[in-house]
């Protein structure tokens, strides 16, 4: 949680007067956000989020984030609506730093997701690929296949000293999936990041998905087996199948997945619990103690990691055939 | 900025379910206040803040805070005015804290207050001591005369330490104010930490007060004190005398200051000036390097309570003769 970056009235009330969405009326800082800086904003009747882009994220990158989150609003997804300044402009500048307002979600996210939500996860995941359709930018995928490597090599030498066997669980795991990475599966826009944190509900309902900022083009499996790291393990690492289930059946009541995709789904578990492995371990290693924002725990997926080792059948993780 | 204590989602609705507010349709933590967690609420078609008291705030202390905020939102001050449950009850708990709801406040607080802000400030200090008198509960000031000695005593052998010559410049002052502190001034509730973070601005007006966690019965005089170390300096720490001029012209015009409050401005501001310096000069040694909120430079109110010194007319920060 952080606001990086102070942002003064004066500043804020003449930044405001370029768009048409009437006079500041309230204003502060929220304390989510691991990447940026995160302001309420109610101005006018309406309420915004605005967002101040802290170095972490390259400014080249910007035009795909908002540019996706416009396209894939208009294409019906819940999700933040970038708003235009009276010239047009979205990604404009604000205390020195790149800045954007964006439509106000209602919603809640949840911590405890049940099997409910689990599937409406899956459906929602589903209509962001279908809704990513078209969208002329591309990104790659930093965090794909081909940056794991490079990154372990940043951290390699401390690895045991997160936890003992640490190193020798990834090296090994980055053997087994330079030889068993599928790479003919369907690609497309992905969000890349669909944890709790990323998806509001509302009435039992999504209302709302957010933190675009590592989406990017890949398979749209392997964000499925994101969502199944991050919704259907419990707080003790047991993995619930029947959340497994729910986030699937939500997934291909909106697209079907392929017979390649289901027969790759262990590969893609074990690929997207190592990318957060690597990435947590990283951060673990390298914030400084006085950071804003903690680093969170990487074990949590080396024990997700080590189950999907033991998984080698789709069924194992409760993928049923496509209707 | 902080929040210290995370609230489930869980937990949330099912405590907003015991008020009359309607149904959670949003809620996210904020990046502002010290003392406590707070987060802002929207529930029905109504915004609100919920305060979880953290351990600096003494539960005893509680029933004076939130009555005090009642009390004076009835008369007329615009402040955060708590919301009852269904049962009638305001302080509750969640997240094993003490835990209470507030009116939402429009507005923004200015980062760099302009004569007419001090003007404002004056005008809403004096209705805010005014609005105070039939408040039945009371609170000593820990922060008051009393407290400035043996706080000291808690870091004098380490006050050079954060400049060379601090412990001299407090133990002298200690010793002036013990003979020149006045003891018979007007008395009333005080807010005691009207600082720019604590009033909101909306349409160029006052459109709030917030954060009494420092409220307690002491000198009408000192309150203005406070404020004149909080409002009439500039960044360079030179006194703006025509914003000193502006702050007591506006609290003049609601309440005019007894001729023994004009004649002790001079030893009320030092001793505002001195419980700043203390209490920051204490918490910079105090604060762990990894702690969420940083310290306060104390060096501000060295700077201030030296200006101070050189003054012994109240004519020197601005007093007119009241009206």
């Amino acid at each position: 949680m952080a606001v990086y970056t102070e942002v003064s009235d004066e500043a804020l009330v003449e930044f405001v007067a370029t768009y048409d969405i009437g006079e500041v009326v309230a204003f502060k800082g929220i304390a989510e956000g691991v990447e940026n800086s995160n302001f309420f904003l109610a101005a006018g009747d309406e309420r915004y989020i605005l967002t101040l882009y802290e170095k972490r994220v390259a400014r080249n990158d910007l035009p795909f984030f908002v540019g996706l989150v416009e396209h894939l609003a208009e294409r019906g997804l819940r999700c933040p609506m970038p708003v235009h300044d009276r010239a047009g402009v979205v990604i404009k500048e604000l205390g020195g730093r790149p800045a954007a307002i964006f439509t106000f979600l209602d919603g809640m996210s949840v911590k405890r997701p049940s099997v409910r939500h689990c599937q409406l996860v899956g459906e929602t995941l589903g209509r962001l690929h279908l809704a990513g359709n078209g969208f002329q930018l591309t990104r790659r995928n930093d965090l794909g296949p081909d940056g794991w490597a490079p990154l372990f090599s940043r951290f390699s030498d401390q690895a045991d000293d997160i936890s003992s066997g640490l190193g020798t669980l990834i090296s090994s795991e980055l053997e087994h999936l330079s030889r068993h990475w599928p790479d003919n599966l369907p690609c497309g826009v992905i969000h890349a990041d669909l944890f709790p944190d990323n998806i509001f509900f509302h009435r039992k309902e999504v209302s709302g998905v957010i933190d675009f900022y590592f989406a990017c083009n890949d398979a749209f499996g392997y964000d499925l087996a994101v969502c199944l790291n991050a919704w259907c393990f419990e707080t003790d690492y047991s993995f619930n199948i029947t959340k497994g289930q729910a986030l699937f059946r939500g997934y291909q009541s909106v697209r079907a997945l392929t017979p390649a995709e289901r027969a790759a789904m262990p590969v893609l578990a074990r690929g997207a619990a190592l990318r957060f492995l690597l990435t947590r371990s990283y951060d673990w290693l390298n914030t400084a103690p006085d950071a804003l924002v903690k680093p969170k725990d990487p074990i949590e997926y080396a024990r997700r990691l080590r189950f999907h080792q033991s998984i080698d059948n789709p069924a194992g993780f409760g993928i049923e055939q496509g209707a």
